[in-house]
């Protein structure tokens, strides 16, 4: 999506290949929103710590990078002997598969890559495939996202106020978005409307991320305490609600997603605002039974307890504030504990519809149409 | 309430007076939780200024501290003349009172000290009453939290997990406050309970003040981001909510507190767990018809945009953080504005009970009992 830089705008996405010098391009997002900043990495060792330590973030973004890591590695590989290829591309796969460990869709995206290789009767073959697999993968990742945002933009009328929660926008991704794709694509439509970003503590997703994609847009929008969500409904202040979503239950229509989700549905439901959950289709998981076994992640107690901010923001005559540093204060009573649940579970009830990029669905009716939705 | 300073627990008031150096003394809350330090105001104008740059907060804690004023202001008086009296107190009444100008507590608090020096003949005659009611108004205060904790301690039993909101503690008031006072009742009555402190964005005074009054206290707890509450009630982690509030509708029941306390009132509905506010007699308006009509303050962006805490704050091996400067960084998109409203609103429908000094009510049931409630 857009990015000025310089008075200029440009189009990137969140990670790109380039062939010539077997480099993965990353945006570095932990600089993000202060600075706007694109890293390289050299070999799929260089590209698996840029995914453990969170240069890139967002399951589709880093399945993405982690195809492009194979394909990398793969292409790295000097030689002839498929033997001792097959031995370097295991190795390759468990460096980036370590990266994450707890994420599935690096895995999935490496798997891909990998059948995609078999059909090559040499290294060099292989090595060709490794990378039109990779390319796929994400070409097809965006195109899931602009179909999301097809099917999505139907929803946002002229005027509208909608509200959204985290980022699922382009960042996660590898471009455009899940819970933002419906938003940019009304945009292109030409329609006129406004978002609130909760800030979505305690990593505040919303406030940095979000508001920064919406800003490089030019879609106009508020950043909000998530305390104020429920206050801005009461006094009709919000029409509708996207978020994305970790893991939709093929079979419950449950919905897993940042901390704070549920909170927003529970409050959507009592003010009949509808909500919607944007997700394309590696993210609906139809084996599990029930939210309940969904594992919640508890975080790090520091999260809560302080923040992540630039000190000395203080914007000088050019606009460029005099330190950009990124700092961690701590908020919280020092001799305090916090919990730090990550992550929570909203029931079907509370959600009007899931899009995905082949339409829109009722949570209820998931199950059902899982031959329209599997693969 | 307690204080612990190097190893040796002390009893507090945010606000006490100092007779003999004619001295209001008051905890510099701006410093809390970093630091515990005490300052005195040596006049009227110096405590004005107190009140105005947030040295003490919270209506009950300013209005006992506009009511030291005042009698500080009227003991500095040098003369006999009546008339002359007259025209000094007031100026310092107008000082005090233009110190906090949206707030009703501190000139209602004056108000009575000036009533009660009416029965003086001479200068000294009244300038000892205005200390006596000065006393008497802050004294009053403890007396309704300890009876707030009194009625309010009976909703907590052993092994409960407690909700709070914002901070309606000790800090906020003369003593114990309202919303911590069953807290503080029922741990001196021996029961054991968790509480869990809504940090509170933006301003994070449950992270930062809550958090410091139970730590100080003892009262094991956790710092959880405003987000986590409904996932805590979700899997039946939290028992009982108990808040403060600004204002609370005699007509109506309608509850005015710190953003977020209607998100949390929506969510205990959802989950059948019981919904508490405790207040002094003074927070009930008795004029107002409708909540709608209550202004909600709407604060600097800034506050939403970014975050106040203490920087590079390692511990040393004496347990003391190396630097404790606390400052402001900028977490949000610097080209994002921000909305920031400071309070909202709670229906009756979603109260459970109202504990006041005279008892526990039904929010629907204050305007028939208002003749127990009244002054």
């Amino acid at each position: 999506m857009n990015v000025t830089l310089n008075g200029r705008t440009r189009r990137f996405r969140t990670v790109t290949f380039s062939a010539a010098g077997n480099e993965v391009e990353l945006i570095e997002q932990r600089a993000l929103p202060h600075e706007f900043r694109l890293v390289r990495t050299g070999d799929f060792r260089a590209t698996a710590s840029a995914i453990r330590d969170m240069v890139v973030r967002g399951a589709p973004a880093i399945a993405a990078t982690a195809a492009y890591g194979l394909a990398q590695g793969a292409r790295a590989f000097r030689g002839r002997s498929l033997a001792a290829f097959a031995g370097h591309l295991r190795r390759v796969y468990e460096t980036l598969a370590d990266a994450r460990p707890t994420a599935v869709d690096p895995v999935n995206a490496m798997d891909e890559v990998l059948a995609a290789m078999r059909a090559g009767d040499s290294v060099a073959e292989q090595q060709a495939l490794a990378l039109a697999a990779a390319e796929e993968f994400a070409n097809r990742s965006v195109r899931e996202c602009a179909a999301i945002g097809q099917h999505g933009r139907r929803l946002i009328r002229a005027g509208m106020k909608v509200l959204t929660h985290c980022n699922a926008g382009w960042l996660a991704c590898v471009d455009i978005g899940t819970a933002t794709a419906p938003l940019y694509a009304a945009q292109a439509a030409g329609r006129k409307f406004h978002v609130f970003c909760d800030e979505t503590r305690p990593r505040c997703q919303g406030a940095s991320l979000t508001a920064w994609e919406l800003a490089q847009q030019g879609i106009p929008h508020h950043v909000i305490a998530d305390n104020a969500a429920g206050h801005l409904m009461q006094r009709g202040e919000i029409d509708l609600v996207i978020v994305g979503s970790d893991r939709v239950l093929g079979r419950t229509g449950e919905v897993a997603n940042k901390i704070g989700t549920y909170t927003a549905a529970v409050l959507a439901a009592r003010h009949r605002i509808p909500f919607y959950v944007a997700i394309p289709l590696s993210t609906i998981d139809w084996e599990l039974r029930s939210g309940r076994a969904i594992p919640i992640e508890e975080r790090a107690p520091d999260e809560v307890l302080g923040a992540w901010g630039v000190g000395g923001h203080r914007p000088t005559a050019g606009g460029r504030a005099e330190k950009r540093r990124r700092q961690f204060v701590r908020i919280a009573n020092p001799t305090s504990p916090a919990r730090n649940p990550g992550f929570d579970v909203t029931p079907a009830e509370l959600v009007t519809g899931i899009i995905t990029p082949r339409g829109i669905f009722r949570p209820g009716d998931l199950w059902r149409e899982r031959a329209r939705l599997r693969g």
